[in-house]
């Protein structure tokens, strides 16, 4: 998010009254087709995208459709589709989060056909989208052992604004000194709720667990929260 | 930065415009004061604190000063300190990047009393920090081989505005599969200037060469870039 002075604060609530607005719009309509949506959040290089290819690969059952975020370049929309998930790219070129018109417009290039789970994923950007609704129920946030344990004392709104967690490339926890207990405890302080799932996109392990999870939120056997 | 419509484009461009002129004074202050100053920007969990701590270690005859900016928490203020580095923290509550006035304000409570080098950590963000000048004579990129090989091509501003960038946990490359062609493709596709030192701060190899380059770009032996 820009920081703004005082006298611009006005200008900066319009943004974000316009945005929400939006959001409700887009969420009504997804919700009415039955499409669960997911706005995946995460730093660069958390295991967004090597995350969902697990979660949509363990549930076969379930129609899966991705949008997917990023500045530039459609590297990660090349693999989903190689993978045969049916996929569309937004490009930012500079903005650091999706935003709620943005999504909509997008939205208008996905067919959604039928009903299913919907992966929007965002910038990779461990700030700015969890200021932003962009029609989802849930947000599920995805981070690396490798990016270190302090990361909810650092970047808190993610962590308190996240349904689901997805804490990434487990197999590094030795290499890289992560402090679980430090981590949890962190987590913990800032959101009682989320589920936490811990997983390692190189075996594939843990992703069946949060699969099945997300599947049961997706089909309204776990309480979901509705707009907003 | 914050998405904008076409009629709210005067608002950001005065908004940087600003900046721009307040970052330009503060680079005035601390050029005639000879304190040369790094612009230290990277994603969360990047290995930004641990690689200023080895480059300061690494320049024992030269007085070091750190501005450290986190959205909240003073971990990595409290870790400086420790190792007794000169250390003042920045707390931006939720903005995604330091901007020239807030730099220039928190410079009121460091005296900089010798000539040496300032390191401003910037926040955790592979996006929002590069668009922003803060009074800096170069930018230091630190991106870590955990974060993947494609980063350049995901997040090209910071590749492109570097003026040198630390490659960082290079003992996980293995681990990681890290793609060092693509990788240096990609960064050389974008900067041709930018000089690139692999580092481990595990071990501390690397840091003995970037900070020796650090040290001549500081003392005017190799090229500065004049504001802007």
């Amino acid at each position: 998010m820009m920081k703004v002075s005082a006298e611009r604060i006005d200008v900066t609530q319009s943004i974000y009254d316009e945005n929400d607005r939006i959001a409700a719009e887009t969420w009504k309509v997804l919700d009415e087709k039955c499409i669960f949506t997911v706005n995946v959040m995460g730093a660069p290089g958390a295991g967004k995208t090597s995350s969902l290819i697990h979660l949509i690969q363990n549930m076969p059952q379930t129609r899966s459709y991705v949008l997917e975020g990023d500045i530039e370049s459609d590297i990660d929309t090349v693999k989903m589709k190689g993978l045969g998930i049916e996929t569309l790219q937004i490009n930012t070129y500079g903005a650091c989060h999706l935003d709620a018109p943005t999504v909509q417009k997008a939205l208008e290039g996905l067919p959604l056909s039928e009903p299913g789970i919907l992966f929007i994923e965002n910038i990779g950007n461990l700030v700015c989208p969890a200021e932003f609704m962009i029609g989802e129920h849930i947000k599920l946030l995805v981070c690396s052992v490798a990016e270190g344990s302090d990361k909810p004392y650092k970047y808190p709104l993610a962590f308190e604004k996240a349904d689901m967690i997805l804490l990434t490339k487990i197999d590094l926890k030795a290499y890289v000194d992560f402090d679980e207990a430090f981590f949890f405890k962190g987590v913990q302080a800032l959101n009682k709720d989320a589920a936490v799932f811990e997983v390692n996109a190189k075996t594939g392990e843990g992703f069946d667990g949060a699969a099945k999870y997300l599947e049961n939120l997706a089909s309204g056997g776990t309480e979901v929260k509705t707009y907003p």
